[in-house]
Parts: structure tokens; C-alpha cells; sequence
């Protein structure tokens, strides 16, 4: 694989990945009062339109980092609703 | 513009504007308790690494937003390290 494509996948990886402890962290205080409602739906919005980005330039670890980033997102705002006071 | 250009530019502000609403809600509140260290390390790492990945394949607003979002995330290190309890 080549460098820029690797340095993709591990830079969607880290930013995927970085939403499991905060969504852990929300899930284990159960509260969200200092969560942004704004924050979760913009970033949501945002990542599906890198997914869209990613689907029309054909970039592989756009697509997928972008997927999994939204369904964690996805999450997020979903505690934020639960546990938000 | 393309199509694809113009999207990426969008979901790009998107996410790192995305940011503004929640580094006020930390700073309003004074308390970044919920906010997971682990999530703003990660996201910062990752956010740089998109910033390699868009200078590599030379896609402006990778480079663009990823710069701007790094920005934004290292705010809210500082914020979590001044806030935490």
C-alpha cells in the first residue's frame, strides 16, 4: 500500500476512533450537560458530506473513516438527547 | 468550482465549525469534565494526519479544514486541562 493511502487510513482511524472514550465517558457519567447539541449535529452533517466527497474523488479510507465516524457521531447525539438536562 | 471541490469545502467547515459551539459551551460552563482526554488526543493525532494525508494528494480543502480543526481541538486540550476536575 502506498504511504499516502496508509497515512489516511491511520488518520480516519485516529479520528473514528477518538469518538469511543468520549462515548464511553458520556455513557459511564450518563450525562451530557457539557456536550453541544450544535457540536454532534454539525459534525454529523460534516461527515457525511466527507463520505460524499470521499465517494466522488473514489478516496478508499475517506469512504470508510467517514462511515464509521458518522455512526459514532450518530451516538453521541443520541446520548446527548438521553442524558442532556 | 467542481462539484466535489465545493462538497468538500462544505463538509470541511462543517466539522471544524462544528467545534466553535462546543469549546463555548466549555468555556461558558467552566467544567470539561464529560470531555474525554483520550477523545481530543485522538483527534487531534488524526486531525494532523488528514493534514499530511490533503498536502500528499494535494487536496485543498483536506489541507484547509484539517488545519483550521487542529487549531479548534488544541483549544479544547487547553480547555479540558484548565477545566477538568
Amino acid at each position: 500500500m502506498q504511504f499516502g493511502q496508509s497515512l489516511g487510513l491511520i488518520a480516519g482511524a485516529l479520528v473514528a476512533c477518538s469518538m469511543i472514550p468520549q462515548l464511553i465517558r458520556i455513557f459511564r457519567l450518563k450525562s451530557a450537560r457539557e456536550i453541544s447539541r450544535l457540536y454532534t449535529i454539525l459534525l454529523l452533517l460534516g461527515m457525511l458530506g466527507w463520505l460524499g466527497y470521499g465517494v466522488y474523488f473514489g478516496l478508499v479510507p475517506v469512504i470508510i473513516w467517514n462511515a464509521v465516524g458518522a455512526v459514532l457521531v450518530s451516538l453521541l447525539l443520541c446520548a446527548k438527547l438521553k442524558y442532556e438536562k
